[in-house]
């Protein structure tokens, strides 16, 4: 199933998106159509928050429709205004840094491959949609880049988590534009402030739940500038792959439901190119994941 | 106005403390019985968002309340639960690293003074109340240690922010202890992991409104750990003054209300010491700044 969030008459809600007929069942009226009862919350954070049983609800609900309450939860894609599957993550995205060897090495060659988990954080603040416009933050930064992602959502509360018990604790994929000003990102030498200009984090088109992948840790992932192919990766080279991620994650930090993990980008960032491929106005980013999607921005 | 969050009969809620009788007028109360309405919201962050007037409001009512009024709103600070007066915040807290030049010396030498401002985050889920235990992490880390800090509280929306305004968009000041498991801090290269242990953030205990702190660059602050002082310093040595910080951090990013900024700590911390001085189960810290008061956690 792909969760999208969406806007449509000045009011924030969310369903399950239909690639082949480019629409949407809107979840909460398809609840009402057919138990009576509307218990979802108001938005798909809250949603994955009030627990796991919510994918296998509305899939049942999907499956279970008639024509009637299809057609009172029924919303063409072409009438919404797309949001970032969480529009306001209720914390801090945490990002994996250097969890491909290439990306290592280009960035700061052998010895900059690391041995342990580094994890930054960008502010909820940069999130935003599909097709929403980067900021170009002009006079701020003369660096901005692109990094293609892996974004994984939590789906329950954990502390202590072990690696087999850790693909449980997901919800759900999409993915992440760790959009980063490299001239911030070393000038203030901790991460966070070149990773958290506002529009500095496309995230979604969607949420594809963990039910629809088959093995996260084999997704092809492509990035491409303009058309031009730039990042060509596949999961399968993590460093740490995501069940070691939540594990060192959980060790004395609780995760919660919704929490957003960007899972670090493979070589072919700009500022690994010769001469630099950094960003400018106008240039368009498309990230592909396998079975996920494509999320697409262009820099304003 | 020192303004708490706390709980009582399982219900969260906040007001104004009255140190000198060692009790709380409920805000929320105060509001209904003053103006027979209640239009607070529930919680001490959500306050803060409303606006600005909000300090102002709470001003007026404790000065026109008679006795009756007054006695509705009163609660015995011996019958409730001290909360952190921001509990929950809606991202992560903002801390600024080696904001004191003895500190930086005292972690790396002169090279590392910051010439630029440094920037890290801890996790919301690390926040604590005055008086609650710091977990050990037995087993996790070996290297536990205080960093005695100023704690700067937003008051509204703001991006671009000048320094000449920047005081404008503080809310008030507050205690925090930014605990950092200096093992974890050091292998994960980025400090985000090492700063975001479960209990790692103790914050209070309360917000001293702005108009009560007359110059927050000119206030004595001092750590002791079991009653030996460990940190004494003076905000006026910020390598970087609160007005730089907010216009800084403000640039590219949007800052909120109830944002959280950890200011930086001075020299003192465990970890400088000789032989180190890290933090073990039993220890008491007590963090004490001017014109605030003190912030006292022990560890479990």
């Amino acid at each position: 199933m792909k969760l999208v969030s969406y806007r449509v008459n000045q009011r924030d809600t969310y369903g399950v998106y239909e690639e082949m007929e480019n629409m949407i069942w809107n979840l909460p009226s398809l609840e009402e159509s057919i138990t009576g009862e509307k218990t979802l919350p108001d938005t798909l954070l809250a949603a994955i928050a009030a627990g796991e049983e919510f994918t296998e609800r509305a899939k049942q609900w999907l499956e279970t429709a008639g024509d009637k309450e299809k057609e009172a939860a029924a919303v063409s894609a072409e009438e919404i205004e797309w949001l970032a599957p969480i529009p306001r993550p209720s914390k801090n995205i945490m990002c994996i840094g250097k969890n491909y060897r290439d990306h290592a090495i280009e960035m700061g060659g052998e010895e900059s491959i690391p041995t342990d988990l580094m994890v930054f954080t960008k502010s909820p603040t940069a999130v935003i949609a599909a097709n929403e416009p980067i900021p170009s933050h002009e006079g701020l930064t003369n660096a901005l880049d692109y990094e293609g992602e892996l974004g994984v959502i939590i789906g329950k509360k954990g502390k202590g988590i072990s690696k087999e018990e850790a693909l449980d604790y997901i919800f759900g994929y999409t993915i992440i534009n760790d959009v980063t000003a490299r001239d911030l990102q070393k000038r203030h030498k901790q991460f966070f402030l070149g990773k958290s200009l506002d529009g500095t984090c496309p995230m979604g088109p969607w949420i594809v739940t963990k039910d629809d992948i088959k093995d996260p840790h084999n997704l092809n992932i492509e990035t491409k500038v303009n058309g031009e192919v730039r990042q060509q990766s596949n999961t399968k080279h993590f460093i740490f792959p995501i069940d070691e991620i939540i594990s060192t994650l959980s060790k004395g930090m609780t995760l919660e439901p919704g929490d957003v993990i960007a899972t670090g980008t493979p070589a072919g960032v700009g500022q690994g190119m010769n001469p630099p491929g950094l960003l400018k106005s106008g240039d368009t980013i498309d990230i592909n994941i396998e079975q996920i999607g494509t999320l697409s921005n262009k820099v304003q």
